[in-house]
C-alpha cells in the first residue's frame, strides 16, 4: 500500500518533557515518524512529509531513513501517490491547512486518516465543501494509536467506523484499508463510530474509563442490589454525566467542581459503598477527600454560569421536529464542533 | 418548626433487602420515620403521614410516636399546620399527586421539600400551574438526606438553592427554614444549586463522585504533566462526558458500553498511567479488563441508536436564538425533564 504520514512527532515532548523511554519504554523516534518505520517495515511504501527538520535529530532522521521511507518536506509531493494519507499533525488550524491542501493531490478514492489531533467527524466538516464538491471518492477515517507510537503500549489503531448518527464519511473500502494498515504491522485493529472514537482514543480516554467503571459499578448495585428498576438505574447515569458535562461546559471544571462540592459528594457517595468491592468507589472517595488547599482553592474561585439542564439528545429531537430535519442539520453540526474543536 | 413528613419509609426495603444494620449501622425505623423522629427530637412539632401502616411494624410505629411525632393517615391533615413538608414518598406519579394535593392545605409561606424521589427543579415545573396561580407564596426546596436516615452516614442534608439556570423556587428566608431545619438536628447543610443537588445526592452520586475523580485526575495530568492548554483539557472532559451521557440516553448502558468498547478502552487509558498514583484509574482499569462472560453477552448485545453527538449547552443557546428565551422556554423545559423523570 502506498502510504503518506504527515508529522514526524515531536521529539523534544517525547523524550525530554514526558520522559516516555524512561516511563514507557521503546526508543525515540516516536510518534509519526514511528508509524512511519512500522508501516515501511511491513511492506508498505512509505513518504514521511514534514517541513520541520528539528523535530528529529540526525540520528534520528538516519533510523527513519535506513527503514526505507522516503522523507520530503513537501505535503503535495507526499500525497500525489498515497492510497492513505494519515495526519500526525498538530492540533487545530494547522491539521486542517494541511488536509485542505492534499485534497488537491491525493489519487482516486483516497483516505485521509486522522490520528489524535482531531476527530475525523470534525475533519470531515471542515473538508466538507472540498469533498462535496471536487472529490467524492476521498475517505475519512481514522488511524487513532490511542498510545505514542514507539512506546510499547502501541499494540492498536482505533479506526473510524460508520458514525452513530449514521454520517458516512469512508466506504467499507476505505474503512478495510484502514483495518488492513494496521493489521499488517501487527497492531490489533479496533473499528469504533467515528464520532465515538475520539473518547475512547484520546488523552480523555482516561476520564471515559474512570467514569465506565463507575456507571458499571452503579449498574451493578442499582439494579442487582438495590433492585431498581433499569431505566430509572439509566437516567440516573444520564442526569449525572450529563450535569456534569453541561456544567464543565458553562464553567469550565473549576465551576463544576464548585457547584457539585466535593466534600458532600464524599458523604453522599459514601452510602453508595453496598458490596465489599467498589474499588473505583474507594478511590474516587479518596481522591475527593484529599484534596490539598491549592485544589481547594482554585474551585473555591470557581464560577457558576448560567446552565439550562437538559437532555441533550431530546433537545437534537425537539429541533428537528421544529425545524425540519434538514434545516436542523446545520445547528446540530455547529454543536457537534463546539464538543470537538 | 411545624413539620410534616409524607411516608414512613419502607422497612422491609432497608432491613431485609438492604440489610442496613448489619451493613451500615444505626437501627429502624429508618427513612422518612426516622426523619420525623429526629426533627421531633430536636423539638419541632412533627406530624407524620403514611397511609400504609404496613410500612412499619407495631414496634416501630411506638418508637415513632414515644419521640413526640403525631401519626395520621391524612395529607390534608399533616398539611394544614406546616411550615415544611418534606417528601419522603415513592418515586413518581405519586409523590406529584401527595404534592399536588398539599398546595390546597399548606398554609401562608410554607416550603414543600422533596427528598431522594424526585428533584426539586421537577417538582417546581409540575407543579407550576397550581403555584403560578393559586400559591405564589409557596416554596420548593429540599431535604435531601443524601444517605438512609437512621444510618450513621446520615450527617447531612442536600439543600437546593438558587439553580444554575437562575430559575428560583424558593426564597432566600424559605432556603434558610430548611437549612435551619437541618442543623437544628445536627446535621451538616449542604446547599447546592436545585438542578445540581440530583446529580450529588441521589444514589448516583456514586457516578458523580467515581466520575469526578477521574476529571481531577486527567486535569492535573493534561495541564501539569503533558501541559496541554486548558481549554483543550476541559474540551476533552465535555466530550467525553457528553459522548458518554448522550449514548446512555439513546442506546442504554450496554449499547453506549458497545459503542466504547471497553477493551479498547483499557488500552488506551493505560497510557494515560502517567504518575505513580492514579488510584481510580488502576481501578477502572482493573474493572474494565475483568468483566465477566455475562456482563461481556449482555454488552454484545446492546444495540447502537441513532446519537447526534453534540454540546448541550450549545444547543440550548442556538434554540433560544432561533426561537427567541421565552418561546424556547417550554422546550428547554420538556428537555429537562427528560433528563430527571
Amino acid at each position: 500500500m502506498k502510504v503518506a504520514v504527515y508529522g514526524a512527532g515531536n521529539q523534544k515532548l517525547y523524550v525530554d518533557q514526558l520522559n516516555l523511554p524512561e516511563k514507557y519504554g521503546g526508543e525515540a523516534p516516536y510518534g509519526g515518524s514511528r508509524m512511519a518505520i512500522e508501516f515501511a517495515e511491513a511492506g508498505h511504501d512509505v513518504v514521511l512529509a514534514e517541513p520541520a527538520r528539528e523535530m528529529l535529530d540526525d540520528a534520528h532522521w538516519k533510523v527513519v531513513e535506513d527503514a526505507g521511507v522516503t522523507v520530503t518536506d513537501s505535503d503535495a509531493e507526499a500525497a500525489s501517490e498515497a492510497e492513505m494519507a494519515v495526519l500526525f499533525t498538530p492540533f487545530g488550524k494547522k491539521t486542517f491547512d494541511i488536509a485542505k491542501d492534499i485534497t488537491k493531490h491525493l489519487p482516486e478514492g483516497a483516505v485521509i486518516a486522522n490520528t489524535c489531533t482531531v476527530s475525523p467527524v470534525v475533519l470531515y466538516y471542515v473538508l466538507e465543501r472540498e469533498l462535496r464538491r471536487d472529490r467524492q471518492d476521498l475517505g475519512i477515517a481514522s488511524m487513532h494509536p490511542a498510545a505514542v507510537p514507539g512506546t510499547p503500549q502501541h499494540g492498536h489503531y482505533v479506526i473510524g467506523g460508520h458514525s452513530s448518527s449514521e454520517l458516512d464519511i469512508a466506504t467499507d473500502e476505505q474503512i478495510s484499508r484502514c483495518v488492513e494498515l494496521a493489521e499488517s504491522c501487527g497492531k490489533t485493529a479496533y473499528v469504533v463510530p467515528a464520532d465515538v472514537s475520539s473518547a475512547v482514543a484520546d488523552m480523555g480516554s482516561l476520564v471515559t474509563a474512570v467514569t465506565l467503571s463507575g456507571v458499571l459499578d452503579y449498574y451493578y448495585v442499582g439494579t442487582q442490589i438495590i433492585k431498581a428498576p433499569v431505566e430509572m438505574v439509566e437516567k440516573q447515569i444520564l442526569m449525572t454525566l450529563q450535569t456534569i458535562a453541561s456544567l464543565v461546559e458553562t464553567s469550565g471544571v473549576n465551576g463544576m467542581l464548585k457547584a457539585m462540592n466535593p466534600e458532600l459528594l464524599v458523604r453522599s457517595a459514601k452510602s453508595m459503598h453496598l458490596l465489599e468491592e467498589q474499588e473505583e468507589l474507594d478511590a474516587a472517595i479518596n481522591t475527593l477527600a484529599d484534596l490539598d488547599d491549592e485544589v481547594t482553592q482554585w474551585i473555591n474561585k470557581g464560577e457558576i454560569r448560567h446552565t439550562d439542564l437538559v437532555a441533550a439528545q431530546a433537545l437534537a429531537k425537539e429541533l428537528k421536529n421544529l425545524m425540519g430535519g434538514k434545516a436542523a442539520e446545520g445547528t446540530i453540526r455547529r454543536c457537534m464542533r463546539k464538543m470537538f474543536e
